[in-house]
C-alpha cells in the first residue's frame, strides 16, 4: 500500500490515518484548522478543492454523513489520497478526482455544492520568488497551476445558492480574498485570525462565506493562539490535534 | 471651570486630566485603544476628527511635539474639550474647532495632515434603531450628522500623500470600511482586532492605512484581549490605562 518515502501518519483527534510523504506533501496545521472551522452540513455535497493528499476531506468525514468530493491536480498526491480513503474504509462517502480544478465541472454540477473547503497554494507565482525546486511542493505552495482568483471563481460556480465556502490562507492576501469573494458573489460571514503566539501578528486566516448571502451578520470569531508562552500547543489546538 | 454635571477624570497612563459629563459624553476604552494604535509622528500636523470631548487628542499629546487639531460638531463637547486643553496647559500644541467635519477645509488645508485619527459614530442611522433619547449621546453614537463614507472621504482629502489614517470601529462595519478606504485611496496597512475575552468574538477593530500607499506589507497585528478569565484587565490594557 505504501510507495517509497511514504509513511502512515495519524490525526488522533479524528482517528484518521493518512498516507504522507515528506518528498511530496504532508498536511500541516492549516489543514486541521480548516477542517475545524466551518459549520459542516450533516448531509449533502461537500467539495475539497486543492485537496493535496486529502487531509481536509478525511478530517471532515468525521463530521458529516454527506459525500465528500476531493479534487487534486497532482497525480501522485491524488493517488496517495485515494489510498488513504481505502485505508480509512471511506470509499462509499469519499471520491478523489485527479483533475485540474478548471475541469471540476466535468464531475460536479455547478450550483450543487453545500460546503466547499479549500487550502490553496499560498504564494504568488512571481519570478522573484524562490520557488521550491521540488516540483510537487512548488505546485502545492505557489500559484503556478492556478491562482487565487481561479480558485474563488470555480468555488462560486460549484456552490449552490446559500452554499458555504471556507478558505485557509495567509494575512497578506486577506484584502485580495475579500475583493475576489465580492466579485464572485460570496458574502464573507465569519473570519478567524490565527496567531502563532499571544504577542505575534496573525499568520493564518480562516474565512467563511455564503454564496449570494446577505452581508449583514458579519463576525470576527475568537482569536486562536497556537502556542502558549512555554511553546506548548494551547488547549484548543491540542483538542483539534489530539482530541483532548 | 466645570459646568453642572461635569467632573474631571484622569487617564493615569498619560497623566492627562479630562473634563467629562455622563449626561453629554465620557470617553471609553475605544479612545484609549485608538490613541495607542498608530505610529505617531514626532512632529507635523495631527487631526482628531469626531473629537468628542477631546480624549484621543489629549492622549496623543503625550506622544508627539506636532500640533493636534480637533474637530467636533457639538458645541457643548467642543467647549469641554477646549477647557481640557487649558486644564492640561496644551494651548500651544492643541486647537479645538467647533465645526461640522464637512467644513474642516475652512481651517485645515487639504493634503496637509500627517496623521488623522477618528472615533466616529458607530451605528447606522436606521429608522429601526433605538436611538438614544439624549441628543448629545445620539449624535456621538449614531450616523445622524455624518456617515462613515463622509468621515473617510474628508479624512482622505485632509491627508497628505503617505499620511496615516487610524480608525476605531465595530466589526460589523469592517467590510464597509475596507471598501470605503479603497474608494478614497487609503491603503489598509495594519489591522488589530480587540476581543473582550479570550473565547469571545472581536467587538472592536483598529485600522491603520496610508493615503496613496501601496497595498503590500499588510499586517494583522497581535490580538488584544481586554479582560482575563477573572474579569480583570489584561496587562496590555492595564498599561494603556494606568501606565503599569
Amino acid at each position: 500500500m505504501l510507495n517509497p518515502s511514504e509513511r502512515i501518519d495519524q490525526l488522533y483527534a479524528d482517528d484518521i490515518q493518512i498516507i504522507q510523504s515528506p518528498e511530496v506533501f504532508s498536511f500541516s496545521l492549516d489543514a486541521v484548522l480548516l477542517a475545524n472551522f466551518p459549520r459542516v452540513p450533516k448531509r449533502g455535497t461537500i467539495v475539497d478543492l486543492c485537496a493535496g493528499n486529502g487531509a481536509v476531506g478525511l478530517f471532515l468525514s468525521r463530521k458529516t454523513q454527506g459525500h465528500i468530493y476531493q479534487i487534486e491536480l497532482q497525480e501522485r498526491l491524488a493517488d496517495m489520497a485515494q489510498r488513504s480513503i481505502q485505508l480509512n474504509h471511506l470509499e462509499e462517502r469519499m471520491t478523489m478526482y485527479n483533475l485540474d480544478l478548471k475541469d471540476s465541472f466535468t464531475k460536479i454540477r455547478p450550483d450543487s455544492v453545500d460546503l466547499l473547503v479549500c487550502n490553496p497554494p499560498y504564494f504568488r507565482d512571481l519570478p522573484t520568488n524562490n520557488k521550491n525546486p521540488n516540483q510537487h511542493l512548488a505546485l502545492a505552495r505557489h500559484e503556478i497551476a492556478t491562482t487565487l482568483e481561479e480558485v474563488i471563481a470555480v468555488s462560486s460556480k460549484l456552490l449552490k445558492m446559500n452554499g458555504h465556502f471556507a478558505l485557509v490562507h495567509r494575512p497578506d492576501r486577506f484584502l485580495d480574498i475579500l475583493e475576489l469573494m465580492k466579485k464572485y458573489r460570496i458574502a464573507p460571514k465569519r473570519i478567524r485570525f490565527v496567531y502563532p503566539k499571544q504577542e505575534k501578528d496573525a499568520n493564518i486566516i480562516l474565512v467563511e462565506g455564503i454564496k449570494d448571502g446577505k452581508t449583514d451578520g458579519f463576525k470576527i470569531k475568537p482569536s486562536l493562539i497556537v502556542y502558549d508562552e512555554n511553546g506548548q500547543y494551547t488547549p484548543e489546538v491540542r483538542r483539534m490535534l489530539y482530541g483532548k
